[in-house]
């Protein structure tokens, strides 16, 4: 609990109203996304603006009190539980498409700006904003930059990294810094920009971002493709990339995923399909028209038993967004859904997927598996239940198997949703010892007093090992 | 001078014949492209593997003897001027380009690369590198990193930064560690990558480095618009981009390096255009064609007197070699030549031009200025002789005016140079007291015993503020 006198202070700087530390929301603010990781904050505050925010952080700094920054919570590395208590930064007030400068190609934005607003807005002026995580209908600016948010359109275009120009940044010491710019070319001193990109919160808050816009591609084509085994479904992949394509869009679905959605979604998704990719081109007309054509080929060369292109845009909208409803879909089997992304190189898919399906029978679990296979981003999802301790042991344990294995492949344990307090202990597996220990010694510098969402991305004080039996 | 301990230390790590201390060696890296910064080092190491670098950091480390690691010295921003003495590390046995993988697209390579033979490897596979620094032909790509270096290809491509998907580096205690990989997506931890990517080697040592390529484009065009005023060309840069059209390069020359440029490669450049465009698309071929279409309309609507397609693919190369030339055409005129990249928002760009020209005028410098237009990065290039000391202190002022403007108008110090020791005192204008403090904080928690190229970025100790008169 709050002391009494810092409560006070936190009303005096961001009204009543904006500070809240009733059972209710201390509840709601308790949990994020992520599976089993659940913890009371001290309170919860929304302040106004960045002087609000740069005072709230100061006081914080003086008593030594735990802030966690908070979007819509979507994440999925429990990244925003307050496993330290201390109080949880909403943005409700700070919501605001600041501008769209068109002769620059950029939007600036407050945090709490929900992603698909960004583009929404920007396809509005015929521009375009391509970072599409999973959860862009709820999750915000803030978060997505916090996590370096992927999503769907990532092999072509990139991630959220690759869309954010400038920051405004409030630090731990409650000094307002401004990175960056509306700058195609920045190298002034080291890039603070990039380094609170992925960040999690622990290094301070973001509270304004300049975001880069691209023209909006004149056309897109969806095609689905079907397999009877997924080593075709892996090669075509490779065949599509090694004859100089790069789609927008090259997500794998396992059998059991396809099912599990078509079950939701009833769209007419092949359930009989061992393996199923969703592909999607855009661009100019010609190209895309020329792109998918050799992509139809090459699917086939590839053994795909067909190839199902969409006639309309909305049946092309219907099969992406079944994809995104994979998650939601997956998650109504069983009480806990465990996501997983574990990422490797292109080249390593199929054994990846193979591995996983090892993995699942050795430890006798329930893994679908789906993903980005363009950018070799796997969804591993294990429908289990959080109350049966002894199946979540095996879960665990088969988890730190398959993140070991994405390592062996040359991969990471976490391609796109981060490391929070979820893949805290298998950091090391990535990063190396000493990668980890520079990684500390940065956060040690910035934040001192370890104030900024302490408890995620590595221990506050030293790392408990965990012993992953083979 | 190096203690003898310490040089015989270093010869036993690397080989007698990788140690040099006689004058010629020491005096043949005490400088780099930077005019009017020069200083000895004690020794020239020459390491022949990681493991030998690990090594040499190591007894640095503990000798607290400053290292500068040192490609081919092209820079601009006297990054590699050994001006705290020590050993430049150079990297003439670390020269090999280790694989290209066509399935993942990505290039692993030692530091001691030419940029241009990653290129012309990237090209013989159909694959494409699409940083070109102007020194492209003889700078390193472990230089072109540390600085991370732009181009004439920044605005549609973007710089070295976005196409460095991992990085082998020895960090200043000795260790090695690895980061990111040949993965699309990554996340786990902090984005040490990017954080070394434009370090200027103050945060240790890049040992190797996994590069992304693209897909070849199929097909370039080239042309040059002419102006009678400034305004013009710029309103035409403004209109392309209005128009949603990024191409590949769009360069701008004033009448002054034109001439100079025209002088020195003789190709027939049309001196009498105030400015001049240079413009080049590439891509799909129906994508160019209809672009360079637009693109032409665009320019004479914006009062263009004249634009010239070039015929050939010979005529194109001829017209960007000769833009490539203009830093050495405009050193032959006067003893020395400072070429400085003060980068604004692309919208500022007319606003930046007429300000150099003003700021030219009332300290009656010769200032030239060419530039990337499309992303606002210009070139202003004073002409001038380092042993007039009146003149010299005139230029200093003209600069920090420049510096000044440039991040009134939303700029940067720094495009694509680095600051170096150059930029040093004029870092906290873009960054802010604050932000320097906490890059500055960063670089002691990695380097506490300053040995990774001291005095570089900021100063060792406290900054020491320039006052810049208006």
């Amino acid at each position: 609990m709050l002391h009494m006198n810092v409560k006070e202070k936190l009303v005096s700087i961001v009204g009543v109203e904006n500070v809240e530390d009733n059972n209710a929301s201390l509840l709601a603010y308790s949990y994020d996304s992520t599976a089993r990781y659940q913890a009371l904050p001290d309170a919860m505050v929304a302040p106004r603006n960045k002087q609000e925010v740069a005072a709230v952080v100061k006081l914080c700094n003086e008593y030594k009190i735990p802030i966690v920054p908070r979007g819509s919570g979507t994440n999925l590395c429990a990244g925003t539980t307050p496993t330290e208590g201390g109080i949880v930064l909403i943005f409700k007030h700070m919501n605001q498409i600041l501008e769209i400068d068109q002769e620059n190609l950029t939007m600036t934005v407050q945090p709490g700006v929900y992603t698909k607003e960004i583009l929404e807005a920007a396809i509005e002026v015929g521009l375009f904003y391509p970072p599409d995580p999973g959860s862009m209908h709820i999750s915000q600016i803030g978060g997505n930059i916090s996590e370096n948010s992927g999503g769907l359109r990532g092999l072509k275009y990139g991630v959220t990294r690759d869309y954010v120009l400038g920051l405004e940044v409030v630090l731990p010491n409650g000094e307002i810094i401004r990175t960056g710019g509306k700058l195609a070319k920045d190298v002034a001193g080291y890039d603070l920009t990039r380094l609170y990109i992925g960040a999690e919160g622990t290094l301070g808050v973001i509270t304004e971002a300049i975001l880069k816009l691209i023209p909006q591609p004149e056309t897109k084509k969806t095609m689905l493709a079907l397999y009877e085994d997924l080593e075709a479904a892996a090669e075509t992949v490779s065949a599509i990339i090694a004859n100089r394509i790069i789609p927008a869009t090259l997500e794998f679905l396992d059998q059991a995923t396809v099912q599990v959605v078509e079950d939701f979604a009833k769209i007419g998704l092949p359930t009989e399909a061992k393996a199923v990719l969703l592909i999607e081109q855009d661009g100019a007309a010609e190209v895309v028209a020329r792109d998918m054509e050799k992509i139809e080929a090459l699917c086939k060369e590839n053994r795909a038993f067909d190839v199902q292109v969409a006639r309309t845009n909305e049946e092309a909208d219907q099969l992406t967004a079944a994809r995104r409803s994979a998650l939601s879909a997956l998650s109504r089997l069983k009480p806990t859904t465990i996501l997983e992304d574990a990422t490797v190189p292109r080249s390593e898919i199929a054994e990846m997927v193979k591995a996983i399906g090892k993995i699942a029978e050795k430890y006798q679990l329930n893994i679908c598996t789906f993903g980005h296979a363009g950018d070799g981003n796997l969804h591993p999802t294990c429908l289990t239940d959080a109350r049966n301790e002894e199946e979540i042991e095996l879960v665990e344990k088969a988890f730190a198997e398959i993140f070991q294995k994405a390592v062996d492949l040359g991969g990471t344990i976490t391609g796109e949703h981060g490391v929070g307090m979820m893949k805290l202990p298998y950091l090391h597996l990535k990063a190396g010892e000493h990668g980890v220990e520079a990684m500390r010694s940065i956060k040690k510098a910035i934040d001192p007093n370890m104030i900024m969402n302490p408890g995620k991305m590595f221990e506050a004080t030293e790392r408990k090992r965990v012993v992953v039996e083979q």
